[in-house]
């Protein structure tokens, strides 16, 4: 997995935080989900599935972060993770994979997707069984930190 | 979704659970997932993507269950959800899923699959947002209930 497969995720994330939910995030240092564990209390979670390509996207917030972003993009205040802030949640994942969907396609990469799915819950943990590597990008905004993690098996 | 694309993942998830874990389990009424939030301990997820079908398939286990299949796989007795145990609901989802996709095939559904993921985090709640049908079958065991949740959307 290179930063050829990677990037198009990235950019697609800010951009969608900057220009729907009106907050900046910066990629920090990627590194190799091997033993870490990273905890989150929403996670938003796409399957891609192609000839080569195996895996998939997660991107997990902290309740802080997914309640500011949920509150910038409706223009309202969300003090609990709710059914509206699951649905953001789960339209940032679409709006990201849909955006480096694009971005992939024209670069030769080709794949079909899952559907969607949220999970919610107090610190849970993602974990994954492959051979291939899961790279974990963590990013900062004002509010506080949040991670993106892709899992590549092709 | 009919129950043509239903059963082969049911059968499968029995017939693992039996001749992996010596655990014999029965399917209950299954019903639509509307607004019913079914709660696991830990989750096995894998999507699926073809040319016409998209969707995911999720078990969801309390940890009694899955410690007592786990038990049951290995032979030794487990107390908590540690790695080996998220290993094993790593490995039935594949198995079924394996399972399943032979017998789809076989009728003429086609489609890839992603990595499976699974969720541990006490009572996490897995969400989607889809036009297509969530099913959900819960599955009565010795040790307690359980849940299998098949998403399609064709």
């Amino acid at each position: 997995m290179n930063a050829d497969f990677i990037n198009p995720f990235l950019e697609a994330l800010m951009n969608v935080l900057n220009t729907m939910a009106n907050t900046p995030s910066q990629p920090e240092k990627p590194f190799l989900k091997k033993d870490s564990k990273a905890k989150g209390d929403i996670t938003g979670i796409i399957g891609m599935a192609g000839e080569n390509i195996k895996g998939y996207l997660a991107i997990s917030y902290t309740e802080p972060v997914i309640l500011h972003v949920a509150s910038q993009m409706l223009g309202e205040t969300f003090t609990e993770i709710n059914d509206v802030v699951v649905d953001i949640a789960s339209e940032i994942t679409n709006m990201v994979m849909g955006g480096a969907k694009k971005t992939l396609s024209e670069k030769g990469y080709q794949f079909g997707l899952s559907i969607p799915t949220t999970v919610t819950g107090k610190n849970h943990i993602i974990s994954n069984k492959t051979s291939g590597p899961t790279i974990i990008v963590p990013f900062k905004t004002e509010i506080g930190d949040f991670f993106t993690e892709i899992c590549l098996d092709n």
